[in-house]
């Protein structure tokens, strides 16, 4: 067998320099929390206190590291960020509380903030005891910081165990603009429904999904107005910029995704509503004879009806229209008469494959996102921890 | 590549001698539906009206066949059954429809009967055109027909397209027990919650789920009561006989699935309540990274917890036990300290792999069965229609 390829063909070339933010420096370091000689801490730092928001994994045992972040998050006020890769610091009990709050600690003391302005992030092996000592002993040991001003970025971490409901592993976006928590709280809320909530891989949900979003408020200096209420129309642009950042971040990490040799986009049109039409999507997207049928090349739309049908929402079967790319495979309920298998099977060996269907019951729609499903995936997750 | 294997390792060896039922009688032919040559066609004739119950997909877009089915079972009698593979009848449109009638019409003209007592199921490709012309004449080349008497039988068919409400693709269940159709529908509706809607092999439902269970009635003559009510306490070990058969059939499609190499039975306890052990057992049946991990005999319990927390379900994360056969590798929300991966290496190398968790809020159980997901999976799916 040919070892799988390491990172998805459909990943990025490169990575883009990112404008910096004004108010953030970041580090990073070798901190040997799993193995030794890889960078597996980052560190970001506020020089005043920015404002945050977070959205979380919906898992019922979500690590260690997301329950002390949804407790600092009533305060809003964030004067650091550490993240650590090689242990995700889940289904650790008493000892996983204790390990963040220690590296809290160790955070706080260093850069004079209180513990609950330090906000953490974990990911790696679940279910190993953490212990707080390597991180701390690499934040004692004062990293190399960078510096600079900015916009608003972000980074996005995935792989597999992505699935709605979250869906990245680890994000984290910066701003300068000056909102306050609340309102920041409720652009990020309303915009990971059609971005990370829209994204799936292997319909498997992580204990560890994180997404913050701080703002440093530095650009108030340069003359931007202070922002504390969602709805005020000043916002328009920044939404539309945060929207836009937060679906090219999601949709980077499906192409990022295990094992990922194609990009699958589901549009769904013609459901009864915006939550049905999601659902019937997320069925395409996560069905494995869908997904194989896009590894084998082939345009095989049954399994695309099978789906709609096992979705368990309302689809009107004699009116159902399905369609690759522009064309329409399946119309009212049946094969289409112009149907060409040779147009089909040569719109699949494209590296971006559009499933659209239209359910013929109402006008809701939705669009997500997955990729294929590739021996890959079964080797690269066949021999995970050895 | 390897070739994948052209049956699971885990399917039987051989097929067992049934006891024949008596009153009906069972014959097979080639009658070129979709290859030439191949046995594809299925008849079971009943010499005097049987009862009859069912259970089908869930599936909002259901074959013709199967609405055929649920229509003709509110009149509860069957002369008899027509089963057909190469095609599905499923998103076929009015044509479907036609195809349906035209074959119940041929059978019933041909045995003296009347269309709604014959009864039919297909498989095969989805969205296909299906003529009812071979098998019309099949049945009018008058195949060769075998003849005997019985108890409880049954046979199943299932690959992948296998989940959890209903959950095989075809199977049949004849006894010669005089039972009227509302008691069978009541025996056949409960027994699939612990049977066929308890497997899964990839999540993904089928438009052409049918489970049938027909009654010939003819142990009445050698002295056998006849049963009206489901209450009826004589059919306590009917019950119980039908129960196991259900059972029996339904692993024996898990172990039959798609590339299967482990038969896996998750067992979860200590939950609220009977449907959230169930909705707990499916999330961990169908993560493809438990899937993944029994595959390559990986004791990853991080998985499981992954699994657990993915489903919505409550359940008690500093209270959560977790075992791999016998061995507790976890317990009260972290790992066990008697852990040992030597230990639990050993016993993922066995062909069945048995996953509990107590998920310690409450004492409601739920088992349900599935097997790994390999790369002979992906291998078979990827190139399925062409």
């Amino acid at each position: 067998m040919a070892a799988p390829a390491p990172i998805s063909p459909l990943a990025p070339k490169g990575f883009p320099t990112l404008p910096p933010i004004e108010g953030v420096r970041f580090a990073a370091g070798a901190a040997g929390v799993r193995y030794q000689g890889r960078t597996d801490v980052m560190l970001a730092l506020f020089d005043r206190p920015a404002t945050v928001a977070g959205v979380f994994t919906r898992s019922k045992c979500p690590s260690a590291t997301v329950d002390w972040c949804r407790a600092a998050l009533s305060e809003g006020r964030a004067r650091a960020l550490v993240v650590n890769s090689g242990n995700a610091n889940a289904f650790t009990g008493g000892a996983g509380v204790a390990t963040t709050t220690a590296v809290a600690k160790a955070t706080a003391k260093a850069i004079g903030a209180a513990p609950n302005e330090v906000y953490q992030a974990s990911t790696g092996v679940i279910g190993e005891p953490m212990d707080p000592a390597p991180i701390v002993n690499a934040l004692e040991a004062r990293v190399k910081l960078g510096e600079a001003e900015v916009t608003i970025n972000g980074i996005a971490k995935g792989a597999g165990m992505i699935a709605p409901d979250m869906a990245t592993m680890l994000s984290f976006v910066f701003t300068d603009a000056p909102i306050a928590a609340p309102a920041l709280q409720a652009l990020l809320s309303k915009g990971v429904d059609r971005s990370f909530n829209a994204i799936t891989v292997d319909s498997d949900t992580s204990t560890s999904d994180t997404l913050l979003i701080f703002s440093t408020g530095a650009a108030a200096a340069h003359g931007a107005p202070a922002i504390a209420d969602a709805a005020d129309p000043r916002l328009a642009a920044f939404r539309r910029a945060l929207d836009k950042l937060l679906l090219d971040l999601a949709q980077q990490v499906v192409r990022d995704g295990e094992g990922a040799r194609k990009f699958v986009e589901v549009r769904v049109a013609g459901a009864a509503t915006r939550r049905a039409a999601k659902r019937i999507a997320l069925a395409i997207a996560n069905s494995p004879l869908v997904k194989t049928a896009v590894a084998g090349e082939d345009a095989n739309w049954g399994r695309v009806v099978m789906a709609v049908g096992k979705s368990g929402e309302k689809a009107e079967r004699d009116r159902l229209d399905i369609f690759f790319g522009d064309l329409r495979v399946a119309h009212a309920g049946k094969r289409d008469p112009d149907y060409s298998e040779a147009e089909a099977s040569a719109y699949m060996k494209k590296g971006k494959i559009v499933i659209g269907v239209n359910v013929g019951v109402g006008t809701a729609t939705a669009k997500v996102w997955t990729c294929d499903l590739t021996k890959d995936y079964i080797a690269i997750n066949g021999d995970y921890r050895s």
